[in-house]
């Protein structure tokens, strides 16, 4: 079974059909759901209320069963290793296992020693496959493609897991990628343009705003909230510089009044609550890949 | 969709068509389930065990899929608020959401911003009105009715969020109540006479003790267990003398040899573990009405 | 409905009809899947992996409703006792409790009060009747019977709950069971004879390893983990003196490194893994058993 550790493992290809396939899943639904019991794991190192919720319905729409597991009560509390248990899990019939974990590239030891499908959902500052792809599918059912657009990715982008997987897939996808963020947190290896904030406000299609990662600086206090808002955040007089049809996006949680001005949260440019009900319908696509399932017999058939 | 904050937005008529709904569940269960996935979030902010596995347990009956947040793992680490969360699980699917919160009054921000039915599952020592409902079913099971009867609540009435509700909603229904307990927790709001513990105990039909609510108090140490016993408790004793048909009831959890002797609480006057057993039909008449659902097909349909 | 509290309960009829009807799950799977909700709570007191999943996977293959409790999270925290939590859940409607506890022979002043069945998923140092089950199962896939083998248990004896329970019921079948480790963690009580650890490994059929349980000592620290390991772990040279069929067993999970070399974690005579896998078998066939439920409707009726 595939894993899914990060995009630039996937042929545009693959990309597409998921996207396709999402969309499928949230025009008409999951229409048959699996009836063997057929499990997968989720494992969260890390907090997270949208990933894993968003996977824990992605798993039930389609007639999944989950198996939560928690880090504070299981045998990882006896010195358990992650491969010791997910071989377990495999065991005891995972068929897949949805991991976030706090250490970057925490798969590449597993990846060829398991016969699970591992589901990436965020290594440290590394990738996070699934919020992209929903990033992708929220871009694409507002301009219908890629190609020609302008996304600036705004705020801390070292620290980013999303940023750099979007400023990649974007790229390859024929969008013009924009970058803009304090010079501390700029991340030279990215594909894109710095440009300043206001420039960036004032080019973009998507504006793409960061959460600040604090849990992931040392403790170095470059800004106050409103120093932070005033210097990078979108203001709302700068959303009023937006391009008319330009739309924000923030992969969430989002910090009010610092990246993004309360009251912008969801106004009319906003997709941030979209993005996230995209996402439920993108993790089911990401499943049923990942698990060679075909839920619903249709035209589309997904030939991966 | 509805909510159910307290019990005091509901008629009495809606009230009453709960309880003919939930004896309904008892008696002859849920036939038909829901057959399309329909996802109800339980956030418990604070410890429980019978609200929260009772509503899980309805849930389930009923069909639903229950998404169990847990405020240690979920982004509310990274600072999220209750409204945002609400919103991410609304995205997400969810129809309905059963909260316990520390806050007294944790939903009045949240109640016209969001799709989702909102249910209180207790907040701070404010209302509890699924247990108010239980309550009266269990009352209503024993008496067929209230009209005529006299409630005592004894103990903690001021942090308790049982208390106020059952007192106002009996009252409206025909009940007496009558209120015991010591001074320092004296609620002169609700309605009701005070009345020594003696007079309590002998005349009421259903003596309704309390929880001393140690966690909402700030370490003021009246009591110690033994001397809140002989004072305030159902010692062996006072229950000897109660009417012969009068029984007991207490919304759990006891402290055994404190609100009540240990030897009490599966005595023949004791309908405290019904109580439970009745919350779990309260819960599926409660979530059947919020989510708008008719589970059986029968005579008596919900018209609210 | 029966308890499952040790081995020592059960007839070696009923042992050998649970072991056949896991076979049997596992050789065909559960055909037909309970219908009605039937709820089974599980609660675990301390931390686990393998026996919480697998009950849970078990339960869920046999179409069982999971009610996972978490200490944390409940109204333990209040002060609640384990058997007043206990009368809830039956209450709530669970017709079986799996718990694991660290207070050995937890349920000793429950099992005569309660009306839903008890099964110990491992009591401190006391017992642990679902690992002696699939213990045996992976003894009886390879060796097809316990008549004259010989089964070597090693390691920390004393505070293992698998040891004794092995060492009882392979006695009882059949087997001779040698037992090694280091005099301060004998335990003179069960059956079997002490040996050195170099003829324990040559001689036995079975090397069932013990991990060793650091959170049962008053940290003594008799060892460090390699001083250990040279002194009576399985070393990659101890491995090679085993007898040309005999395999490698351990309830897991284990310290790599301390009681087995890492490499031979997954060696060709290793039964780690299937021992997990065997685990979900052998809870089905339990909980069906505890249930009195009849699943696949086959010749081989279980008539306990």
């Amino acid at each position: 079974m595939p894993h899914l550790l990060s995009l630039t493992d996937l042929s545009v290809h693959t990309i597409e059909e998921l996207l396709t396939r999402a969309q499928a899943f949230q025009d008409r639904g999951a229409e048959q759901r699996v009836r063997e019991p057929i499990f997968v794991a989720n494992l969260f190192f890390e907090p997270s209320t949208r990933t894993r919720f968003s996977f824990e319905v992605a798993e039930k729409r389609l007639g999944l069963n989950a198996l939560n597991f928690d880090d504070t009560t299981s045998s990882t509390q006896k010195g358990e290793t992650l491969y010791d248990t997910l071989r377990v899990l495999e065991e005891l019939g995972a068929k897949a296992a949805v991991i976030r974990h706090s250490e970057q590239g925490f798969y590449e030891p597993l990846q060829d020693r398991l016969h699970l499908s591992l589901i990436n959902a965020g290594d440290g500052s590394g990738h996070h496959p699934s919020q992209t792809l929903l990033d992708l599918l929220t871009i694409q059912q507002e301009f219908s493609g890629f190609k020609g657009l302008t996304v600036a990715m705004i705020g801390d982008l070292r620290h980013s897991r999303v940023a750099r997987s979007n400023a990649e897939i974007l790229t390859k996808l024929g969008a013009s990628v924009i970058l803009s963020g304090p010079p501390e947190w700029h991340a030279p290896e990215f594909p894109g343009t710095y440009v300043s904030i206001e420039e960036a406000i004032e080019t973009a299609d998507v504006v793409n705003l960061l959460r600040i990662q604090t849990e992931r600086h040392d403790g170095e206090g470059l800004f106050t909230k409103e120093t932070y808002h005033q210097a990078y955040g979108l203001t709302l007089e700068r959303e009023k510089r937006m391009k008319a049809h330009a739309i924000i996006m923030h992969p969430a949680p989002f910090n009010r009044g610092v990246e993004i001005a309360s009251e912008l949260v969801e106004c009319r440019r906003s997709r941030i609550f979209k993005q996230m009900h995209n996402g439920v319908h993108i993790r089911m696509a990401i499943l049923e890949w990942a698990l060679g399932l075909n839920i619903i017999p249709q035209h589309f058939q997904l030939s991966i």
